[in-house]
Order: structure tokens, then C-alpha cells, then sequence
């Protein structure tokens, strides 16, 4: 088992099945990844004007790909995530159409945080959130005959996953589409709210370890994972919950999260930008029920301990 | 502040402006309601072929309803959730043309539980819940010119919202449409998870207990509520989870539960419907993120500190 390091020098804002891989490990390696700002540009000098600048081609700045000899279609990839440090910085924004209110967030918005130790520190209203990082995207090649694609959307290949569960301590599984799978991974987030509704996460720089196995013929649909019990209870305090019915789900968030942002405004002073920013970082969207038809019911909850740090 | 009793010798499986209540009581009183079996008729005795014939005109069977004097619409309704009694036994199954996986789960099925102290046994694979009761329904009458509605889907008067953070120490907060709210509840469940997949939860007679409060006008859009810290860790063991990516939540919602019933079949040896039930009481749908146009991500959580006991 040897461990690997691999370098920010040259990042891979796509998936290609041609891809030429820029490290080959054995099965049960271990690797040390620098993974660059997860847009590849931005520092801690931005601001709102700057952020609606934003260079689309760099996105995602992933780190790979990574070769894992004996990698077959079929198989899966098992990812496990053995350590994130962050590097004391990371920025929350929304920037114009993109997010899931960018109909009334319309316009260019960015907050820097400050990392430190275990904790993230919003820098208003006394809000602390726990270091809970992750890499956003997860991926392997896409199959040959989808040629190049973009980072965005996350796909049958991993991608861009935006899931917290994928911890430290946590194992992903992705489907192998080609011959050595081809990983990449990075857009590393300090923390992030299930749903992610601003469109960005705790967004940072860090270095990332992780042990590359398979699991042969495993024939997986899509990505599934495996997470151990979370390091911090964010629900210590419980948890001031919005909820929206009716008959579309994606709706019915919008809702709950518009209140949630209401709700930010009147409690804890914050402004409406820093609000939704709050909401992608810490508040998790859940589908309460999803069968008393013809109305679905979606929570958007935020953890109490948050406050007064 | 009174303590009231309200028994389930009456129940009402509707909402309607112009119910006659049962109970008037003050704001602060304490009513301990009788919840009958949340369909008004399944006993222990009940097997699949007997749940195809469900009498739905029985459903919900709710206990109220209860004017609360001073009560005007425009107010919010604070129902603070004290106590949830259950009898030692609930249910879960499926019904043709209800829930999420209906096209394949076409037929009934039924499971009976037992419920001991802070536990519900499964009485497969060792599987044990923990005990987290909550009503299913709760709501206040909805607005005159609305007439009488069914009780299965969640509406701006609240209702059959199935919102498992609704439990014991929360408060949940309703807009009040009409002079007096006219509340009821029952629905009781042992437990679920987040979603209710296939369309039951560990379905139970229960004795709750609430207090009832005003926030005057609170002007409410809809349904919120407030939970403390869960008193029980369902993941101290971790989880396992599955995850489905797409253009339409509701889609990704069905695969995500597809993969885990797959899943609970491999690993626990459980059958399609057995899987599902437990899906429904045990499994949290989530989702991950719903910015990355155009594929959000569902992802659908198992505790696995329910197995193994």
C-alpha cells in the first residue's frame, strides 16, 4: 500500500473517458490530493462585483485523474475519505441565474469565512457552523460515448455530488465506466446544508486523503455511500423548522427555504443574501412525506446550535 | 391552565369550517387526547387480503376538534407536543394505488409491530426502532369557503403533514383561519422516516398530550414547527446510503428507495415488502443538493444502528 501525492499544478474542469491520467495506483493506495478553490480562481480579495465575473471554463478545478490499475466496467470504485484540511478560508456567494431563488437573488453576492481548528466562523450574528467538510465532486470517466462533459450537473459518473454525508471517515461508492476508472475529485466545502440552495457551499481550498479500492462486478446503478455516525451533533439544540406543501417538490423547497430566509431576517438580523448564503451552508432540506398526494411536504431545518458562539 | 380530557368515542376524518367542537378550552390549557388507530378500523388481526378492503371514508380518524377561545384567523396556533402513550402495538403495509413505489407494489401487504417502552421490534433480522412518536395529523379547520376536505394530503391548515420532527418537546405553529382554529389531531405514529414511502408508518393508537397557546397575529403563510435535540442517536452506528440523480426529484425520490429496497433484500435478507415498510418507517429522504441544473441529487439515509439487536 504506498501513498501517492498529487499536486494543484494542473486541475480538470471536465470528464473525459480520454482523458491521459497523471497518476497510476495500485488497489488500496492511498492518495494525497491538493485540491485547488473549487472555481479555480476566486481568493479571499473578491468581491460581489468580482463574483459575477466568475470564469465558467475553470469550473470545476478537480484534481486527477488518478489510474487505478485493474479497474474494469462493472466494478466500483470505492472512495474512502481519510482526511480534509482546510487551509483557513473559504467564501459562500450566490452569483446571477444560477441557485435555486435566482429569480430574486438576481444579482452578485459573496462572504468570506474565516477556518479555524474545527470550527467556521460566519463573522456575523454569532453564527459558528462545525467543520464538516467534504469534496463536492467525486468522479470517475464518463463512458466513452458521452465524450467530453462539464462539471455541473452530478451524473451516473459521481460528479458533481454536493452530498455532506461524503465525510471524513465516509466511503463512496461510484460505478466504473472504463478501464481504471479514471478518478478525479475536489470542490472541497467546510460545510454545506443538505441542498446546497445557494448554488455554493463553505467553498475552500484544501488537501484531501483518500484510499482508492474496488469492489469488482458490483454492478451499481449510481453512487451509494456509507458515513459513520456524524463527529458533531449540529442538532444539540435542537431545530427551527419551514415547511411548503403542494403537488412539486422542487416548489415546495423554494418555499420552505423563502421562509427560512423570512425567518433569518426577523430572529437574527441577517439581510437577505447573507440569509440564503446561511441557508446553503447550514440549513438541510428533507422530504417530510412524498405520498399523501396530491400535496408533498418539504422541511427546511436549521440546527439552533449555531448560534450565540 | 386546565388539564382536559377528550376521548375517541367520536372521530373526524375531515376538516370543515363549520364543525361543531367538542372541547372549548383557554389558550395554555392542556387537553389529553385519546388517538384512535389512525384509520378508525385496523386491529392485530389484520392480514394482507384484509387491508385491500380499508374503508377510506373512515380515515382519518382524528380526535377534536377543539376551539381555543380568542383565536382569530390571522394568529398562529402553538401546539406543544408533551406526551405520546403508546398501546403496544402498531402496523405498517402497503395498498394498491397508494405510495411512492405503487406501480410495482401493487398489491397489500401488512406487518404488525410491537411496541415496548422506547423500542419497536420488528421481529425480522433483529431490527429494532427506536421510539419516536409523533401525530401525523394535525390541524385547524381551513377556511370557510374551502367547505369539507378530506384529511390525505398536508394544505395550508396543516392536516396530514407527516412531519416526523412533529414529536415529543416540539412545538409546531399552525395559521389560524377561523375564529376558534377548531384543532384535531391524531394519526399517531411509532415511527418513520423522512418521506413515508410506502404510504404508512408504524401506524398507532395513541394517548397524546398537548398544550395549546396562541401567537397573536403571526400571519403564518403555512405549517412551522421547533424540535429539541433528538432524545435518541438513530446514527450512532452511521449510515448506509443511496443516492439517484436527475431532472425531477420526485423520480430521483423513487429510485433512491428502489436502490435501498435492493439493498435491504441483499444484505438482510428482507422481502420486497417488508423492505419497503421499513424504507417508510426507518430510511430519511434528503436532498442533496437541487442547484446543479440540471440533476439534483436524493439521496435516502438507513441507520444501521437498527439492526443487530
Amino acid at each position: 500500500m504506498t501513498e501517492h501525492y498529487l499536486d494543484a499544478s494542473e486541475t480538470q474542469p471536465y470528464w473525459d473517458a480520454d482523458i491521459e491520467p497523471r497518476l497510476v495506483v495500485q488497489p488500496g493506495d492511498t492518495v494525497v490530493m491538493e485540491c485547488a478553490e473549487p472555481c479555480g480562481q476566486v481568493n479571499s480579495d473578491w468581491d460581489a462585483e468580482r463574483i459575477t465575473q466568475l470564469d465558467f471554463s475553470k469550473i470545476h478545478a478537480l484534481t486527477g485523474s488518478i489510474y487505478v490499475d485493474g479497474a474494469e466496467p462493472g466494478d466500483a470504485l470505492a472512495i474512502e475519505i481519510l482526511n480534509l484540511e482546510h487551509h483557513g478560508w473559504g467564501w459562500t456567494g450566490h452569483i446571477p441565474n444560477f441557485g435555486l431563488l435566482a429569480e430574486e437573488f438576481d444579482h452578485g453576492f459573496i462572504h468570506h469565512w474565516r477556518l479555524e481548528g474545527e470550527r467556521c466562523h460566519l463573522g456575523e450574528a454569532g453564527v459558528v457552523l462545525p467543520y464538516e467538510p467534504f469534496p463536492g465532486c467525486l468522479g470517475v470517466a464518463p463512458r466513452p460515448e458521452e465524450g467530453r462533459l462539464n462539471t455541473i450537473p452530478p451524473r451516473q459518473n459521481g460528479g458533481n455530488i454536493d452530498c455532506r454525508d461524503a465525510t471524513i471517515g465516509s466511503t463512496v461508492w461510484l460505478p466504473v465506466n472504463v478501464p481504471g476508472a479514471l478518478f478525479a475529485g475536489g470542490d472541497c466545502h467546510g460545510n454545506q446544508g443538505q441542498g446546497e440552495v445557494c448554488g455554493t457551499a463553505i467553498e475552500a481550498p484544501m488537501t484531501m486523503t483518500v484510499r482508492l479500492g474496488l469492489v469488482k462486478a458490483a454492478n451499481l446503478p449510481e453512487m451509494r455511500l456509507q458515513r459513520l455516525a456524524p463527529r458533531v451533533n449540529r442538532y444539540e439544540r435542537g431545530s427551527y423548522i419551514t415547511s411548503a406543501h403542494g403537488p412539486d417538490l422542487f416548489e415546495n423547497a423554494k418555499n420552505a427555504v423563502r421562509y427560512m430566509i423570512d425567518h433569518l431576517g426577523r430572529e437574527y438580523g441577517l439581510k437577505p443574501s447573507l440569509a440564503y448564503c446561511l441557508c446553503s451552508t447550514a440549513v438541510d432540506l428533507k422530504i417530510a412525506e412524498i405520498v399523501d398526494a396530491p400535496n408533498w411536504l418539504v422541511t427546511a431545518s436549521l440546527p439552533l446550535a449555531i448560534f450565540g458562539n
